[in-house]
C-alpha cells in the first residue's frame, strides 16, 4: 500500500519504545505495593492509599497517576478507581488475579538477560548460563511455576473442551514440563474421568502438586520427577500435553523429544502442543512473532516455530494428521497430532 | 462514559506492559548493531545483514523480525526495508539520526534505578545517589549531552522563531544547564544576531562547545562553568533558556533558582522554560504526565509540574505575564515569563 503523501516524520515510536521499560517497572511496583487491591478496598485518594500500602504520599500519587496514564486506573476529581481489567486481574482478592506474573516476567534475571540483547544477536543465542534447558534450573522454573499459573486458565479451558469430547472411560494425560501444572489440573477438575501424570524437576513438581491439592484433584494426579529427555514417561496415554516447552529447543532436539512422547501415547493418542505459533512470514501475529526474541535471549537455540516447522517435526517423529487449532480470542495456538 | 455492555475481560494490556521492556532492549540492540544503517545500505536479507553487522544470521533474523513486528521495519518476501521514520531517525547517515538516545534512555543506570521503583514509591524519591542534582554527576550528564542532542531539534526550531521576532540588535541568551547545548546553538545558527552563554559542569560544557564548533557558532558561544545554583551568571540577558531543568527540583528550590535567573535578565527580558507540562489533572497528556515517574525514580524531589505551579513559581520569583505556549505537534511546552 502506498499513500499519496508521506506521513510527517515522527520520532515518537522510537522514543516511546526506548522508554517502554519504564511502564513495565511501574506496573510491577504497583503490583508489588498491592496498589490495586488497596484501591478496590476503598482507598481512593493518594493520602489514604499511601497509608494503606505503607509508602510516601508523593510516591503513591505519582505512581497512581502513571497507572492512570497507562490505562490501569481511572482518576476523577483526585480519586482513583480500577479499570475493569485491573479489577479482574490485579485485585489480589479476585479469583483471576494475575499480579504474580510480574515476579517472573520482570525478574532480575530476565532484565539482565535482555540487557545483553546485542550480544545474544551476535552469538545467535543466550549469553546467560540458563540456555540449555535440559538440566534443572530451580530458581527459574520454580519461580515460573509460582508466577505464571494464572495465565494458563484460558488455554486450559480449550484443552478441557477437547478432552471432554473424548468418549474413553479412563483418560490418561501425560503433562510434560508441567510447571505450575495448571493445564493438566484444570482439565482434571473439569473432567472427573481424567488422570494426569506430570513430568518436571522435583522442586517444580512441588508447586504443581500443591496446585492439584488446592483444585481438589490430588487423587487423580501422579508425578514422574525428572527430565522430559530421560525420565521414564510410562505408556498408554490418551494425550500428552506439551505446553510452552518446544520453543526452548532446536528442531532436531524437538524431534527427539517428540519421538519419546509418541512412544508414551497409545495408538491414536494425541500430542497437544500449546505454543505461540507465528505465521510463515514470522512477523505476524505480533505477540507470537515477537516471542522468538524472548527465546533468542533466554535459550541456546529455541524460538517460536511456524506451523510448517511443527508439522515436519511431528511427522519426522512418527505422528500423523497434525493440525493447527486456534482457540477463540487467544494468542496461543494448539498443534494437535495423532500417534 | 458508560458502555451498554462491559468489554470482555482481557489481560493483554497487563501482559503487554510487563514485557514492554523487551521492546526497549530489542530496539537498543538494533541501534547498537547499526542494523538500520545496514539495511539502508542495501543489506536486506538476514544473511547479508549478519555479515555486515558481524552477528549470527539466526540472531539477526530474529531481531529484524522483531523490529518488523514493532513497526520499525517492513518485511516482504524475506527482505527487510526501513519504515519512513527509521530511515529518517535510525540510519546513522541521516542528519536527523537519533539512535544515540538509546545510550542514555536505556542506560544501565536508568534500568537499575527503575528496577527499584517500589522502593522509590515508599520513600517518595530516588533511592540512588544521583538524586540531588545540585552537584556534578559527570558520567550521567556527559552521557546525556552526548546522547540526547538530536531530540532538541524540534523545540529549538520553535525557540529560534521566538527569538527571531525580537527586534533587538545584539541578543544575549543565557542557556542554563545547557547539556548538549543544542537549544542555544540552534538558535544562534538561525539568528546571526545572537550570542549564547552556556552554564553547566565543565565536562558537560566540553560537549556543548564541540557542538557549537560543528554548528559554526563557536565565535558567538561563551561558557560559564559551574552550577546554576552558584555560578556567576552575568547580567543583561534578553533570554534565559531553562530547558528540561526545573523538573529535577522541588518548588522551593525552583523559586530560588528562578530568582537568580530573574536577576540575570535585563528588564523585560524573558525566561523560557522547556518542559513536559501535564494538565491540572496530572494524567493528561500521556507523555507529559508519565514523566513525573521518571523524576520520582531519578531525583529526590522533582516531577513534571503543571502550568499553575510554574506560574506561581515564576510569580514568587519576581516574574510577570507568565504564559504557556504549545509549539505545534510537539509533546513539550514552553513557559514564557517576563522579568
Amino acid at each position: 500500500m502506498s499513500s499519496a503523501a508521506a506521513a510527517k516524520p515522527n520520532p515518537e515510536l522510537i522514543f516511546g519504545t526506548l522508554i517502554s521499560y519504564q511502564h513495565a517497572f511501574a506496573l510491577k511496583a504497583a503490583i508489588e505495593l498491592d496498589l490495586f487491591t488497596a484501591i478496590a478496598e476503598g482507598n481512593t485518594d493518594a493520602a489514604s492509599l499511601a497509608k494503606r500500602v505503607n509508602a510516601s504520599e508523593r510516591g503513591v500519587r505519582i505512581l497512581a497517576d502513571g497507572m492512570t496514564v497507562q490505562g490501569f486506573l481511572r482518576k476523577e476529581h483526585g480519586k482513583y478507581s480500577l479499570s475493569q481489567d485491573s479489577a479482574i486481574f490485579l485485585d489480589q482478592r479476585s479469583p483471576a488475579y494475575m499480579g504474580a506474573m510480574a515476579d517472573f516476567l520482570v525478574s532480575e534475571e530476565n532484565i539482565r538477560n535482555f540487557s545483553q540483547f546485542a550480544s545474544c544477536v551476535r552469538k545467535g543465542g543466550t549469553v546467560s548460563s540458563i540456555g540449555d534447558n535440559s538440566k534443572p534450573v530451580d530458581h527459574r522454573w520454580v519461580g515460573f511455576a509460582k508466577a505464571m499459573g494464572s495465565m494458563a486458565a484460558p488455554v486450559a479451558g480449550a484443552l478441557s473442551q477437547m478432552v471432554s469430547s473424548n468418549p474413553s472411560a479412563g483418560i490418561k494425560i501425560l503433562d510434560i514440563a508441567a510447571g505450575h501444572g495448571m493445564y493438566g489440573i484444570t482439565v482434571a477438575r473439569n473432567n472427573p474421568n481424567v488422570h494426569v501424570t506430570a513430568v518436571d524437576w522435583p522442586a517444580v513438581l512441588e508447586v504443581a502438586q500443591e496446585n492439584a491439592r488446592k483444585a481438589g484433584v490430588a487423587d487423580r494426579y501422579s508425578i514422574r520427577p525428572g527430565s522430559a529427555f530421560d525420565a521414564d514417561l510410562g505408556t498408554g496415554y490418551d494425550y500428552v500435553f506439551i505446553t510452552n516447552f518446544l520453543h526452548h529447543f532446536d528442531i532436531a532436539t524437538n524431534e527427539k523429544l517428540l519421538r519419546r512422547f509418541h512412544a508414551a501415547l497409545k495408538p491414536g493418542g494425541k500430542a497437544v502442543t500449546v505454543e505461540f505459533v507465528p505465521n510463515e512470514d514470522r512477523v505476524t501475529p505480533p505477540m507470537a512473532a515477537a516471542f522468538s526474541m524472548v527465546m533468542l535471549i533466554n535459550t541456546d537455540a529455541g524460538e517460536a516455530f511456524t506451523f510448517a516447522e511443527y508439522e515436519a517435526m511431528h511427522r519426522n517423529a512418527g505422528f500423523k494428521n497434525t493440525v493447527l487449532e486456534a482457540p477463540p480470542d487467544l494468542p496461543q495456538r494448539l498443534v494437535v497430532a495423532e500417534a
